[in-house]
């Protein structure tokens, strides 16, 4: 006989006791799916904005940029170097080695749901997708192109990418730009949504989540992750500093500090503020951090509650807080994992 | 109306001199798939062998390391860093990048069919898919890992791989070892078969070739490239001298010499003899040639005729045979062309 294990099983004849602690626990369920609508919310089906529309055309284009390396300097840079399909849209690299083996300044952030932030890269200068895309052409750690005349002929050069281009953009005499490149794989990956069972939770589906991450979200909320950790990236919205409580490098172990945003700003006020970043699928995108520097979720958990919150959680929070970020995890959206045929020279 | 195209539209009526084209034309076709038959072979359903049996827990592994970088010195090398599902299993590249940026010795050759072949890498200083992926983790301009202890630790650091070894080798009692790292990419690799129009041409369906192809077919048999492109991978079966009339280089452009399988055996007679690449996927996976200095399929065919047959074959027959080299273009294994999710580090 399958043994009682819920309050789901209650039924005639057991014991007054355990009724009401299955009436507390169903209180407490509501209570914990009741907050967590008011901090999170559903990933949508796309990311598409009404300034920002997608087609199937440019999609299809950009699908195809973003795996294709030869528009960068040494032909081996394409969006998919640093953000694999197989190590969920991140590189598992503490820093990402571009063209020429040049190393980047930040860890690579996974592509899957990253058009929902508010600002891109980890210092949000990038304003959108469609900007890092095409500003990452002429990154001199990333494609490494002396200018944009550059990628361009060698697009130009690839006879397949004409009728892509001129699909993308029917209206345009001349399509191949660095602005349509960003606009295509923008397009691209607004559709790099990957939902998942916290988001059928969010939906009202309450066993979505096990008795552990239902606690570990509980944990998450309570501990104040969800200040900066909100909405539906679970992250994303806004520049928080890191290190509030104490210096983000005595948790991390961080060999070098990095200024965050004041490197961008020039103001000292913005030293150490990074973009929170959105923990969709975190348990899949290790090392973490701006610069890799933490090896294991778990580690990162109690990193961030002590240098952001002065707070020290159980063994047991921190497992139930593991779990519950692993409830983040969707699967690979369909046209990530799948690599196009790219055309060949001709 | 539509025109008359071709003797499957004879009807009563028709001159006796248009049935007699036909009749002659049917002669041909008979002809050239007889030849064809007795030169090549379609691709069988997978590549395993007595002494290499697969199992789908062995593919199922050997997928998950293909894709992996974690094993590689710097992180950055996987097999689909040089065999990317995106190029047709090549990477576009005159010659690979490896960790590091460290440059492979020669063009990276598609990953799809090889396993057919009767031995690997250019000079076939590798036995087969087995042997090349076991002395890649140590290749310098690979994956550059100094000792085998190396990738086997970081292959035991992450936790996912271990029932997949367990799995591929459950009579092991220490399955993750250099050598069943090999067994498993080998199994994975010996699946990644791509059948074109070409092995339905093969099998009597005579129209899955249009008539340039087919004729391309005639002039690649009457030519003489089949002295040597031959047999189920129309190459990929022997070593010959890469320029016979002329130096390959007078046709090839190339800046350097290479004086491939002499390299290895240190005799002399070896001078610039490589292994007769397959030529399946052909049209999908230039630059070409063992150091891809040519970079059109066309100007590759005019360079072969040349140094290896003292031939100039006209514009026609160069047409023909790029076409018919097209019908060599499978679609990409569905198991290549999709990522997996690799396991996540804990």
């Amino acid at each position: 006989m399958r043994p009682l294990s819920g309050c789901g099983a209650i039924v005639l004849g057991l014991s007054v006791g355990l009724g009401l602690a299955c009436a507390t626990r169903a209180a407490e369920d509501d209570a914990l799916l009741r907050d967590a609508r008011r901090l999170f919310a559903p990933l949508p089906k796309d990311m598409a904005t009404a300034e920002r529309p997608i087609t199937p055309a440019l999609v299809e284009l950009g699908r195809a940029l973003f795996f294709d390396p030869r528009m960068s300097v040494d032909g081996t840079v394409s969006c998919a170097r640093c953000h694999q399909p197989a190590l969920y849209g991140g590189d598992a690299l503490a820093k990402s080695h571009g063209n020429h083996d040049r190393l980047n300044a930040r860890n690579a952030p996974t592509v899957l749901n990253t058009a929902l932030q508010f600002k891109q890269h980890w210092t949000g200068n990038r304003e959108d997708v469609e900007d890092q895309a095409t500003k990452a052409l002429l990154g001199a750690a990333s494609y490494g192109n002396p200018s944009y005349d550059v990628p361009m002929a060698r697009l130009k050069a690839i006879a397949g990418y004409q009728p892509l281009f001129r699909a993308a953009f029917p209206d345009a005499s001349n399509p191949i730009t660095p602005e349509n490149w960003g606009r295509a794989i923008g397009a691209y990956e607004r559709t790099l949504v990957s939902r998942s069972r916290f988001d059928e939770f969010l939906e009202g589906k309450r066993d979505a989540l096990s008795a552990s991450e239902r606690a570990g979200l509980r944990a998450f909320i309570d501990t104040g992750c969800v200040t900066c950790h909100n909405g539906v990236g679970v992250g994303g919205g806004e520049f928080k500093k890191f290190g509030v409580v104490e210096d983000y490098w005595k948790a991390t172990g961080s060999q070098e500090t990095d200024e965050g945003r004041a490197l961008d700003t020039k103001n000292p006020e913005d030293k150490f503020f990074f973009k929170v970043p959105i923990l969709r699928n975190v348990a899949m995108t290790g090392p973490y951090f701006h610069d890799g520097s933490v090896i294991t979720l778990e580690a990162a958990v109690r990193a961030m509650a002590r240098v952001q919150l002065g707070a020290a959680p159980s063994d047991r929070e921190v497992q139930d807080i593991v779990a519950f970020l692993g409830s983040l995890t969707g699967p690979l959206p369909d046209n990530f994992a799948t690599a196009p045929a790219l055309p060949a020279e001709r």
